[in-house]
C-alpha cells in the first residue's frame, strides 16, 4: 500500500466493528504502553475522528492520529503476511488455538522473518465472526478464570501488547539493590561464626548439642535473607556492640569503679 | 484476624488511598478475571460503599462485597506474611525489584509455603510512599515501553493478576484443532511422492536435477504447514483428481471417440 508507514516489525492492531468510541481511546493507550502505534478500524459503529476516543486515550495520540478505516476485515488485512485473531472460545475451527504468550512468541518469529503481523479483535459483545477467524493463521485466547471471563477490548489489547513486549523485553526479572555486592559464603560463615562465638561467651547455649542445632538454624536463617556484603558488615558491628555493651555492664557490676567511661557502654 | 475468610492462597489486593470510586470497580473486574476476590482499601478518597465502583465493576461484585477498610497501610498488611509493593520506579531502596512475572513466581512460592500474600498498589497519581514500599519484601514493576508509561490502576492490577494466574495456569500454549491427528513423516513423504510422480508424468520437470530440487522444495513447504492426516488424505484426492482430469482431457484430444464418458472427466 503506498503511503504506508515504514515497517516497524510491530503488529498492526485491527479493531473490527468496534461499538464505542471511548474503547478506541483506551485501546490506543494500551497499545502505546507497549510501543504499538498502527491501528486500523473496520466499520466503526461511530463517527471518525471521534471526540470520545480522544478524551479516553490519556495522551496516547499516536495510534489515534494514524488510524486507517476499512470497509471489510478482508481489506484491512490484505497487505499483512501473518494474521492472528483473538477469540474467547476456540470455535472448533481447523486452526491452532494459542495462549496470548504463545501467540506473542509466534508473532515475534513472523516479524523476524520479515512478515507484517496483524492482530484482530472483534466487536465488544460478539467477537469476530467465523469468516473473519478463517482469515488468520492462528486463533488467540487469553487464559482467564473460567468463573469470570468478561474482558473489555482495551484489556484484551493490553494483555496481548504486554506479551508482545515481554517476548523481547530485556528487563532483568530480578534487579537487586545496588547498595553493595551479594555476600559470599565465607562472609556468611564469618557472620554466623562471630555471632555463635559471642553467644557462647554469653552462655546462650546450655548444652553442646543445642549449640550445634541452633548454629545451623542461624546459618539457615541468614542464608535465606540473601544478604549483601555491607549488611554483613553492619550485622557484625551490631553483634560487636551488643557483646561489648554486655561485657561493660558486667564489668561495671563486678568492679564498681569501671576503667571505661560509662558513655562508651551506650 | 477473626471473621477472616478462609485462606485461599490467592494474593490480597490492597489499594492505598485510591482517588476514584470507579477505579475500585474496574480493579474488582480485573481481579475477578483471575479469580482474586480479597480487596482492601486504605483511606479511600471517596465514600464507601460507592455507587461508581458498583457501576464500573461489570458484574464483578465479589471483590466489592468483601472490601475491608483500613486507616493505614501498616494496618492493612498486619496479618499478611509476604508483601509485594508495586512501583513505577525502583526508587533506590535496598529491596529487590522484580518484573510482574518474577513477582508472580515468588508470590506462588510464598503461598505454597503457607504464607498469606499481599499486593500493594499506590494512589493513581503519586504511587506508594517510601515508608509504604519499605513494608514489602520486594518491589514490583511492570515492564512498559519507556516512551509511554501511563498505566491506570485497573490495568496494573490486571497485569499482575494475569501473571499470578499464568504462574499456575495449565492451559496448553498450543491447542491443535481436533479435526484429525497430525500427519507423520511417512504420510508426508507419501503425499510428496504422489505429487512428484504425477508431475513427472505431466513432464513438469524439464531436467532430473530440477526434479530433485523442486521435490525438496515441495517437501519443505508441506512440512512447514503442520498438516493433519485428513488434510493429507484430501490433498492426495486433489492430486488424483487433477491428474485424472488431465489424462482424460488428453485422451479426448488424441482419440475423439473416448472410451470414458465425458461426465467422468468433470
Amino acid at each position: 500500500m503506498s503511503g504506508q508507514a515504514p515497517m516497524s516489525g510491530k503488529p498492526v492492531v485491527v479493531l473490527v466493528r468496534p461499538q464505542l468510541g471511548e474503547n478506541v481511546g483506551t485501546v490506543a493507550r494500551a497499545m502505546l504502553n507497549f510501543g504499538l502505534t498502527e491501528l486500523r478500524l473496520v466499520q466503526p459503529q461511530f463517527g471518525w475522528p471521534n471526540a470520545k476516543a480522544v478524551n479516553a486515550c490519556s495522551g496516547a495520540f499516536a495510534p489515534l492520529n494514524g488510524v486507517r478505516l476499512y470497509e471489510s476485515t478482508k481489506d484491512a488485512v490484505a497487505d499483512l503476511n501473518a494474521v492472528f485473531a483473538t477469540t474467547a472460545r476456540g470455535r472448533g475451527l481447523a486452526k491452532p488455538v494459542l495462549t496470548a504468550r504463545a501467540a506473542a512468541a509466534d508473532m515475534r518469529s513472523r516479524a523476524a522473518e520479515g512478515r507484517r503481523v496483524g492482530l484482530l479483535f472483534g466487536p465488544e459483545r460478539t467477537g469476530l465472526e467465523t469468516d473473519e477467524l478463517l482469515l488468520a493463521e492462528a486463533l488467540v485466547t487469553v487464559p482467564l478464570d473460567p468463573g469470570f471471563t468478561s474482558l473489555n477490548l482495551a484489556q484484551a489489547v493490553l494483555l496481548l501488547g504486554y506479551e508482545w513486549h515481554l517476548a523481547s523485553d530485556r528487563t532483568p526479572a530480578r534487579k537487586m539493590p545496588h547498595e553493595g555486592r551479594p555476600a559470599d559464603q565465607a562472609e556468611l560463615d564469618g557472620l554466623v561464626g562471630h555471632l555463635v562465638a559471642e553467644l557462647d561467651r554469653a552462655d546462650f547455649f546450655k548444652a553442646e548439642d543445642r549449640k550445634v542445632s541452633l548454629s545451623k538454624m542461624l546459618r539457615a536463617t541468614f542464608a535465606r535473607a540473601g544478604l549483601l556484603e555491607p549488611e554483613i558488615h553492619l550485622l557484625r558491628g551490631v553483634i560487636k556492640a551488643l557483646a561489648n555493651s554486655r561485657e561493660e555492664r558486667s564489668a561495671r557490676r563486678t568492679t564498681p569503679k569501671s576503667l571505661t567511661s560509662p558513655d562508651e557502654a551506650l
